[in-house]
């Protein structure tokens, strides 16, 4: 029988192109919870719910990238990669991502300590995001960037979400939305710093496998966070 | 019978006297191959020996530091932290420590390519660095941070270090000797941070008896990297 890493190394265009129709054919664009929200039809308990547990994953982003940055042996990579914590963290120069959320939910009128404190993550949610961070400290470091290219597929989303959030709930207040504005460029030059990396480094057709499987797992993750906030706030109370 | 963790909180002044008293009496500073070193009497192979095997330890440090700054839960503590990256990798504004110790190696008439591959480090050396690293990543962060405390006491061996090589070993040529220059103030603001972070929270007397216990094992470690280049580069080297 043959085993997965019997096959033949594929080009770097034959990986890029696997990478990247596993990633469009799952990522969380689709989610219905994200129809919905674009389609106008959430209400502000709603997005709030989204709001405060979506938080939950922003504070394990610089969590999970100081891990990365742990995992390299080259300087240089670990110079590029440490401005993904400041641009979560905030510093001197970069934006304050995690500062910006915590904008951002005030917008849409949760209490600031509340949602910093996440007391009210939702339990489905905290076991993905957890899952992210074990994914990324278990794994080599090719495979752990490779969970991170998710950020490809991130600017469409993002703009889609500004317009949408422009045009349907205006009383959340532009300013609220200087996260999203953020992340449009940001996610564009991280995914494709990531996919270059992945690229050069998954110098098996073992690790290529890795690096798709650890992808998928990461729009497992994401989806699933959209999974349980659906069915608390929307299916659940539509029920009521 | 008592178990350690049932002895009474000790207080800050206590904690903070048993930390130094450990440090003090274990610090590395005291080895045989340091006081050969600052009486002048090492060679230029054992010279070389040395820079070689702690540049190991060197590129440990980083990596280190990134998963202390993955332990924790605070942008503002991530935010500081991450300047001891910084100040080993380099960036915009911060020294680059990893790239002073190569022109170091330089200084000692070493290859830089052979020094910056780490491939002719000892065994043993590689050992107890690879210890430094596993205690920090199965550390919780406060003992994680304990274990980097013996910054406090290294202010006071670099200044010896400068001024010993400046007299004994003339032939390095004071350039290479940026480094050390560089840790006197960063290792004396890194230890008072350190030592305020760990008394602030370790906040139960089994987690201040891990911090002692890692400060000691991380003395270890430091001492067991001159053992090695002492036995290797002193003692064999004294039997032929």
């Amino acid at each position: 029988m043959k085993g997965p890493t019997s096959e033949p190394l594929l080009t770097p265009d034959e990986f890029m192109a696997r990478l990247r129709a596993e990633g469009v054919s799952r990522y969380h664009d689709q989610h219905a919870f994200h129809d919905l929200m674009h389609a106008g039809e959430l209400t502000r308990a709603q997005l709030q719910a989204w709001v405060l547990n979506r938080y939950y994953y922003q504070t394990r982003i610089p969590i999970k990238d100081a891990l990365i940055v742990s995992k390299s042996e080259d300087p240089a990579f670990r110079r590029a990669w440490i401005r993904r914590i400041h641009d979560h963290d905030g510093d001197e120069t970069a934006g304050d991502g995690l500062a910006l959320w915590l904008g951002l939910a005030e917008g849409v009128g949760l209490d600031r300590e509340m949602v910093a404190s996440c007391r009210q993550v939702l339990p489905g949610v905290r076991f993905a995001c957890d899952a992210y961070v074990s994914l990324v400290r278990e794994s080599p470091l090719v495979v752990a960037v490779a969970s991170s290219l998710t950020e490809m597929f991130a600017p469409d989303l993002m703009s889609k979400r500004i317009a949408a959030w422009e045009q349907h709930y205006p009383w959340v207040g532009a300013a609220a939305l200087a996260y999203f504005r953020s992340r449009v460029t940001r996610a564009r030059r991280d995914g494709q710093e990531g996919l270059t990396f992945v690229v050069e480094n998954a110098s098996s057709r073992a690790l290529q496998d890795a690096c798709v499987a650890a992808l998928v797992r990461k729009t497992e993750i994401l989806w699933h966070l959209l999974d349980c906030v659906h069915a608390s706030s929307v299916l659940q109370a539509s029920r009521v």
